[in-house]
C-alpha cells in the first residue's frame, strides 16, 4: 500500500515523523544525526538511519511475529522510511537491563559488566529540560503519566520484548546488556511497542569478546562507530 | 533499666551513635548539627538535639502503641540520648510523599504544594558519596540492599506510618508534605522502623498558613530556624 506524505509532525534527534493521508497512520524517517549526554555531544554516523531503520522493522516483526508482542510497525517504505500506526507515545523511557552499564553503573557505584540478579525494569520521565530523570511507579501514577493498569502491562511487555531478544541475540553472538523502549497508545487505547529497537537504543556486546557493537561507540569516542552498526545488520540480517 | 555507655560505633550528620553493655542495645546521641544538601551547607541549630531526640522518642511511642509499628526504640535516657534496639540499617532512605515539595518537585518540574493523587513512595540508595541517589524496586531486589520480602514488608510499614501520622499531625495544626524514613534488621532478622522522625526529616507545614516548620526553614534560610523546632514540639507535647 501507498501512503502520501504530509506534513512534518515531529523532528527529534535521530528521527523525523510525518503525516499520511491516513490520519491512522504516520511515516517516520531516519536520520544519520547522533547525539548523547541529552544533546550535549553531537555528530553524524554516515548510513546509521538506513542500518536502524532496517534492524529496528525486523525486530519488530520478529517480537510481533514469534512473541506475540502489539506494535506500531505497518511496513517499511523505503531504505529510511518507515509507515507505522499513528500512536500518543507514554512519556517514558523504558529502559531493561541484564547486565549493569552507563548510567546505572555509575550512578550505583556497580562496575560496568556486573550480571544482575534478574532482570531490572527503569523508568525515566521523558523530558529533555528535566534531563529525563529517573522515576518510580508510585511517581508516574501520581503524576497521571501512565495508569497501574496501563504501567502493568507496559511490564509485562517489555519483560517478554526482553526474554525474546535476549535469547534471540544471543543466538547471533549478541549479548543484550540494556536497552531503551517506548510505548504509545493507539486511537482505540492499546499500548503497542514504539519507537525504534537499534544500536542506538541498546547495548550489544559480542557474545565472546565483549566488544561493544553499539552507540556507547560514538558516545565514549571508541572508533569503528559505522563498523560497529554495520556489524549489527550483518548478524541479524545478513547483509 | 541504666545502660552502661561504650564505645562510639559512628557518628552521622546529627547524631551519634554508642555500644553498650548490652550488644542488643545501643545509645542514640543527638546533635545540634545542622546540616544539607548532602553536607554542603553547615550550621547549628541550637537546642535541636533535645528537640528531635523527644520528638522522635513521642512519635516511635504513638506508632507502636496505636499503629502497631515495631520500632527500634527501647526508653529516652536523657535530654539527647536514647536507648534503642541494635539493628543493621538498611541502606535506603524511605520517602513518602503526600505533597509533591523539594527534591520531587524539582526534578519532575511539579510546582511545589501540588497534592498528589496518592501517597507516593520514594526509595534512595544511602550513599553519601554516589550523593544518595534515587532507585526502584528492581534496581535495590538486584543490587541485594534487600530482598522483595524485605522491601514488601518496608512499604506496608511505611504506608502506615505514613496514615497514622498525617492524621494525628493534622489534629496538632500540621500537614505532613512529606518524610523520610530508615528501616533496620534486627539480629534475629525482623525489619523495625529506626533512625528518627523530626522537623530533619519530615516536611511540616502550618495546616492554615503553610508556614514552613522544618529543616527548609534552615536549608532556604527562612530565619526562625529554632523558633520552627520549638513550634513542633509545642504542638505535639505541648511544652
Amino acid at each position: 500500500m501507498a501512503y502520501q506524505k504530509g506534513a512534518q509532525l515531529y523532528e527529534g534527534k535521530a528521527k523525523k515523523v510525518f503525516a499520511t493521508d491516513d490520519p491512522e497512520v504516520y511515516i517516520v524517517d531516519y536520520k544519520d544525526d547522533a547525539t548523547a549526554f541529552n544533546g550535549l555531544k553531537k555528530g553524524t554516523i554516515v548510513g546509521k538511519g538506513v542500518i536502524n531503520n532496517r534492524v529496528t522493522n525486523f525486530m519488530m516483526k520478529q517480537l510481533s511475529e514469534k512473541a506475540g508482542i502489539p506494535t506500531h510497525f505497518i511496513e517499511q517504505l523505503s531504505d529510511r522510511e518507515t509507515a507505522v500506526r499513528k500512536v500518543t507515545i507514554v512519556p517514558l523511557e523504558v529502559i531493561i537491563r541484564n547486565v549493569a552499564a552507563g548510567s546505572m553503573a555509575k550512578r550505583y557505584g556497580v562496575e560496568e559488566g556486573t550480571v544482575l540478579k534478574r532482570p531490572v525494569l527503569e523508568f525515566s520521565y521523558k523530558c529533555d529540560a528535566l534531563d529525563d530523570p529517573l522515576i518510580n511507579d508510585d511517581h508516574i501514577i501520581a503524576l497521571g503519566f501512565a495508569t497501574e493498569e496501563e504501567l502493568a502491562t507496559i511490564r509485562d511487555l517489555a519483560l517478554r520484548v526482553n526474554a525474546f531478544m535476549k535469547d534471540y541475540l544471543l543466538e547471533a553472538g549478541i549479548k543484550l546488556i540494556d536497552f531503551k523502549l517506548e510505548f504509545g497508545k493507539t486511537t482505540d487505547g492499546r499500548i503497542v511497542l514504539a519507537d525504534e529497537i537499534s544500536p542506538d537504543t541498546c547495548r550489544f556486546w559480542d557474545a565472546k569478546t565483549n566488544e561493544k557493537l553499539d552507540k556507547d561507540r560514538f558516545r565514549r569516542d571508541l572508533g569503528n562507530v559505522e563498523g560497529a552498526y554495520h556489524e549489527i545488520l550483518r548478524r541479524l540480517i545478513g547483509e
